[in-house]
């Protein structure tokens, strides 16, 4: 296999061929903490071999121009490094490290990564806010035992996830901007904390959970659950104070009591609760606001706490992607249903892709693995069409970069945009020079195979057509088409292909 | 009325205020040839007073690189300055100048259009292809008195409009980039004409019309009918050859005939037929090219020309703008259909926005013209959801900006994507700057009302709420606020709204 590859890959690609136990690791790099999970999995259970958190604050490093500080860089490269061991006989397909809200934003985040990925020796992605609700949710609901509908509320340092969902299935996703870390800069930004400051917290976070009230209070819930560091200081605080009598519950009650308490501390630097661990404290107050603001804007009596989290969410995914039920296919449907894609012409590329994929991978080096993203790239490559006739590929790939595909990473939803943004007309150089160095090889062949997918299929037809002969190597591309005298509609497209893949220098070879 | 407003207003704003005969006028800047067509409209008809017709090959003056020549810049120039005079009298209200593939691909033709604007004193439209199509078929719809379902084919200069339709209805339009200027290019670079390069042609124009060729024929018709000047000049040189008993019907036999004679005059500088405008000659086999290629992807048996084409459809167009059956008010409703609006939110957004554009469109000399952008970006702002939550004010404007929506011009679309862009968040200020000059004063207000009118309905209310008192001063504008001690949601949203003003260069005051 060779080295390029940094996509993940599928962790039940391996465990489904010896039913072993699979010692699957996540990392969850938060705008507040970081964590690592690392655990074995075996008949759909995950038992926990090693857990560790750190507060590294990235959030805190970010500067007014969304730069992260050198410190805070530091900061996490170091925590990295103390993971590090943990990783040690993990294969890369088993292992998932996952990035959110503070490289969302940060301008230099791709810097900082790749200094990580060299010093992990691992692929990291950062993920969207709504695919961050998803493994959340999944990971809830693995550690709750009750039925019903719930609630699911997780603050985190950048940004604070709304889950509502039954069993194992999410119903409404959202990710809002506001987190402990960014409110407390924004909102106690010299350490000053009054009565009137916390308001303004709980004001901005009541106007960022406006746009989601409504439809959540009509979707309804019977169980509001919290998880992450917030809810649960929150929860020990109270149960420390006699504020509550049940352990992990927080009341109404309770927590007006709670910003109380915070308020008469008056600078962040002076909070000090019975229960509340001092590394947090700086970031209570702020924390404590959203809350607030989440039992105001859905009128809540009480919440409580469950462990369970993005981490262990991400080790439940990564363990059942090689299922039927793949998120990522169930996903892609969901966009070609939406976008009204003609099924018969996408199968039928998906049917030549695959074949054209078959024939020349090994000459190629393409891993195995690949295979799935020059399917799904042809299943969807003509969704631009609801948009417009004309550029449709670019719109294409416009959908395909900024929609909330559940199960995507941010990598894995670029280079399928890359691939339809690619699939007809010049090939875009400076789309292909945009993605990460060690993609570019390997994204340009596939790109290859799907415009030749597409050209075999232009005029349409009822079934896909028999494959003529192609080879390949190094750089070049070979088709031997039937002799003719007559130029053809094939033949036609195929020296205009020619053309493009000159201009792009590659070299496409048409004989007879 | 301010003097810079350079969108389209509505010639029947004027004509439902008297019921006398309106002068309309339509000029279309074609890849090919430029046409004027003066009419007066009374009665739901068209009844032609001058119509004008010159071979202006802006296409022929692109250069490699997407340039128009400053020759084929001064062609159209001094064509428009000969249509000018018959321009007198007719208000900017009843102008419309379109421009279609040419300028569509031209890059520097914005530097066109302003000389041109300059010139006529009125503002030019560059539109999309589908809306093109649109037009050409409501002008044929209006020039064919039979029923049924038609395919209309338009062999323009730059592209080739297809459409199928019944009465006045399109069921299917596309706009193909392939015409009759731009394949003389592309296949007879050398003007030598040959049986090889007539065969190239009409490869790569089934090659385009592979794309539209499985849906149109199971869309079906019982009518091909061809509009513009290659379908005419063809159908003239059958008649004045006897190729065809019946004026105005080309045959596949005699479209046969058409091509060998054509060959057999061996380069472009020697076509000359009987029937056949010497004007017309140099880019007439590129156009038979693209029909013959139309006749094969559609297996057509003959068609018949039909006067009516884009000019007329533009004048129709016009004419029935003001009525409840606007055009563009219906794709705003499939739009937000499509992308499953909220609607009871779109309507309050809209209710405030329109209240708001009441209390200030004096002091800020908003013309009344404008009050229906506000309030169509109203009912669409929040179509970006859709994609996604995070950014969707960038979705909502990329869909607006590339939908194809029929009835809107580029520049109407550009407003609308211009204010959902800017309805939330940090004021874009450099695609504000990259609007036209005139139009960024006025812009700027109306995205400062919406955004208002999203501030007001925050909380998703069952209804809109009472508007506050509001006054506006140059680029200042005042809301008073009720007297209360603590923050709310409003007066917090108002507060940071201020902020992103002020970093803007605008003026919000609030005041108690």
């Amino acid at each position: 296999m060779p080295k390029d590859i940094s996509l993940p890959t599928d962790a039940a690609d391996t465990a489904a061929e010896n039913g072993a136990p699979q010692r699957l690791a996540a990392i969850d790099m938060g705008s507040n903490s970081f964590h690592l999970l690392v655990a074995n999995y075996q008949n759909e259970r995950l038992q926990v071999v090693a857990r560790l958190g750190e507060k590294v604050q990235l959030a805190a490093g970010l500067d007014e121009e969304g730069q992260l500080s050198e410190a805070a860089i530091q900061r996490a490269l170091d925590c990295l490094g103390r993971f590090a061991p943990f990783l040690t006989g993990i294969t890369q397909q088993n292992l998932r490290i996952v990035g959110t809200n503070a490289l969302r934003d940060a301008h230099n985040s791709q810097a900082f990564i790749e200094r990580a990925e060299a010093q992990l020796g691992h692929p990291i992605e950062i993920i969207a806010g709504r695919e961050e609700a998803r493994l959340i949710y999944l990971g809830a609901a693995h550690a709750l035992a009750e039925n019903g509908r719930r609630l699911i509320v997780d603050i985190g340092g950048g940004s604070t996830e709304f889950i509502i969902g039954e069993a194992f299935e999410p119903r409404a996703l959202e990710s809002l901007r506001m987190g402990c870390v960014t409110f407390s800069r924004r909102f106690f930004p010299e350490g000053e904390l009054s009565e009137k400051r916390m308001r303004r917290a709980e004001l901005a976070a009541l106007s960022e959970l406006a746009n989601i009230q409504r439809p959540y209070q009509r979707l309804g819930w019977d169980d509001p659950v919290g998880s992450s560091g917030t809810i649960k200081a929150a929860a020990s605080v109270l149960f420390a104070y006699g504020d509550t009598t049940q352990e992990g519950v927080i009341t109404r009650g309770g927590l007006k009591k709670l910003r109380e308490r915070l308020i008469k501390c008056k600078r962040l630097d002076k909070v000090e609760l019975d229960g509340l661990k001092s590394d947090r404290a700086k970031v209570f107050p702020a924390g404590t606001a959203i809350l607030s603001a989440v039992f105001e804007a859905f009128d809540l009596e009480q919440m409580r706490f469950a462990d369970g989290a993005l981490r262990e969410g991400v080790l439940y995914d990564m363990a059942g992607r090689n299922s039927a039920e793949d998120t990522r296919s169930k996903s892609l449907d969901v966009l070609k249903r939406t976008y009204d894609v003609d099924s018969r012409q996408a199968d039928n590329v998906a049917d030549t892709a695959s074949r054209l994929f078959d024939a020349l991978h090994h000459d190629w080096s393409l891993s195995d693995s690949l295979r799935r993203y020059l399917r799904w790239a042809s299943h969807v490559h003509e969704i631009g069409l609801a948009i417009s006739h004309s550029q449709f590929h670019r719109h294409g790939a416009y959908l395909l970069e900024h929609s909330d595909l559940a199960g995507f990473s941010r990598p894995e939803q670029q280079l399928l945009a890359f691939l339809v943004r690619a699939h007809r007309r010049k090939f875009p150089l400076k789309e292909w020079q945009a993605l990460p160095n060690n993609q570019q090889a390997q994204s340009a062949k596939l790109a290859r195979l799907l415009r030749l997918a597409v050209l075999f299929n232009h005029s349409r037809p009822e079934q896909a057509p028999p494959l003529p002969e192609v080879s390949a190597d190094a750089d070049q591309l070979t088709i031997k088409l039937p002799e003719s005298d007559e130029p053809t509609l094939l033949s036609t497209d195929l020296e205009q292909e020619q053309g493009y893949m000159e201009t792009a220098g590659f070299k496409l070879n048409l004989v007879e």
